[in-house]
């Protein structure tokens, strides 16, 4: 249906997150604003700098309004002074948007103790709950695959990873468009024998109890995460921050190696020239602000944390994701299979 | 010293392990041999296969004594299975020829539960070292470093961790030739207030305990391990698996990336033509057989894990590695800092 028939998509935005403030929020906005052209949005922070950068961009401007706030989170922060002290920071307001049903859908490229705490704090766990959790997109060979938790919690019970299970499969059902989504449990072997105590009883629950609107697959390793064989993968936060950051840093090591071995001779610095369509092309897909942005989820509303030193395309791609989130009513459906999971968990235990 | 004049390093192979058997194991033991002609190897397996591979390899004869045996360990066997039915299998003659004194190293590319479960049976763990780990060699940017646990055990107490510490630190010491390898505790942030209760213990016993024989920079990240940023890197075997395998699969799915990204045109061919030279030097730094072999350290003996599905290449760098850590004098001088060690950190408790 045309734009103009249908209620605008509110976007809350710390304009004061990230290393570069609203310089990369702003002109962010602007580009997915482009892409979704339904989209309001409200900024949080200093109004002079915003307005300054809003005035670039008259699309913007006329779909935006500023709300002014004249303290900050710093990046340093710890979470507890953030939660004690961040009343009336940019952050807080911005999440405070969604709490009072104002935006649905908030990002910030801020402080992402503090974005997660505060979160947590103002829009409450969905009921029945136990714990959010942060959902990485994470790029396949072919594709973009979900994995969660990446660093919400350390460690997590049997019921927790089957909620996060059933977490990532919304997301994956709103992004990929796949009504079953596929699921793994991350673990160390595909045997049923492997991996500690949490993972083996998650996987006896999710194969037990059936009508769970995912299609579990069992045990994935991690060389199989970018491979795409399943929609979610499911792990823990301290070993999936691990896995998420570890990917990472082999990405950038073999874009060093790659960089460093064709600039060793004349004839391979030619066919790198010669092959740089061929280069754009894996550039474009290595490039990590094309799946720019964590979901924090769980949540009675929409959070995302952006990565902090990205500039306006991966804000961009941040804001997007909160779209497709908002677009897909994500929320009332997973609250529902949330309710229907813990009820065939007890009943399960029961029989 | 010209090898002539020095008593000849023993190697016990299980020449059955692996997805070829004998015919990977023996030329990989001659390539091997020739790097270090003072090896002498005892072959363990089927000897009708094992000579008709040896025929090909006649300096490589000279220098082998093959030892029948009839039965093998399959790659699908439970660690539990192996140890109760296992004797006599190749698997288990080598790692007695340890046992015994017959040879100092052992190395296979068989079942890893298996080589695990019957060394652990036959070597036992050092004094005062509570469990064993596998250390594996991790490429970095500018060489390598190396991570353990990569998947002996599932989770590690603080003094485990420890334990891992000083066990990698050892093994940095024999092949980096640096007497105070510098150490890091993987985790999910630098800060202290990060991480689990093990790893942020862990860490305080490090920094506690002075004069131990390694350069403690506390928390590492994911990205940082490929960085280099440390000789050692430590982590239980779950998550140091999972980075393991992440990371493993992460290069694989570049390296699609990039064939796929240059077959696009035909000047993108043309460029990765002429580029040849460079690509061979990206292979060859990419290449996963340079870095075969891992390391399961803590016990009276030397037992490598080489890939299953290596070749002769491949099966020669584990051979290699063993062949440098005999040659370090590593146990000995690992028996005497896990001593040291845990007497420091009885007096640390006491005080």
């Amino acid at each position: 249906m045309p734009a103009a028939d249908r209620q605008p998509r509110i976007i809350a935005l710390d304009a004061m997150g990230g290393d570069h403030g609203p310089e990369v929020v702003v002109p962010g906005a602007a580009l997915s604003l482009e892409r979704h052209p339904d989209i309001q949005f409200l900024l949080f922070g200093d109004e002079a700098r915003i307005k300054a950068a809003l005035a670039r961009h008259p699309a913007l401007a006329a779909r935006s309004t500023v709300h002014h706030s004249a303290s900050t989170i710093a990046s340093d922060d710890k979470p507890s002074q953030a939660v004690r002290r961040g009343k009336g920071s940019s952050l807080w307001l911005a999440i405070e948007a969604v709490q009072k049903g104002e935006a649905e859908v908030v990002v910030s490229a801020g402080n992402t103790g503090a974005l997660m705490a505060i979160s947590k704090l103002l829009l409450r766990p969905i009921a029945e709950i136990e714990r959010p959790a942060i959902a990485a997109l994470w790029p396949t060979i072919d594709a973009e695959c979900i994995v969660l938790d990446v660093g919400a919690n350390i460690g997590a019970s049997p019921s927790q990873l089957c909620e996060f299970a059933l977490m990532g499969a919304a997301m994956a059902r709103a992004l990929f468009h796949v009504e079953r989504p596929s699921v793994g449990l991350l673990n160390v072997g595909v045997e049923e024998i492997k991996g500690n105590e949490d993972v083996k009883q998650a996987h006896a629950i999710l194969k037990e109890i059936a009508d769970l609107p995912i299609d579990y697959r069992g045990f994935v390793e991690g060389d199989q995460i970018g491979q795409g064989v399943v929609d979610v993968v499911v792990v823990e936060g301290f070993a999936g921050n691990i896995a998420l950051k570890t990917a990472e840093g082999t990405a950038k090591q073999i874009g060093i190696y790659l960089k460093d071995a064709l600039g060793r001779s004349m004839w391979s610095r030619l066919g790198a020239f010669l092959a740089q369509g061929g280069f754009r092309v894996l550039k474009k897909k290595m490039d990590p602000r094309r799946v720019n942005g964590g979901l924090f989820l769980g949540l009675n509303g929409i959070s995302i944390k952006s990565h902090g030193g990205t500039d306006a395309l991966g804000f961009a791609s941040a804001i997007d994701l909160g779209y497709d989130m908002a677009e897909s009513g994500l929320l009332a459906r997973l609250a529902a299979d949330i309710a229907a999971f813990h009820g065939r968990l007890a009943a399960a235990k029961a029989s």
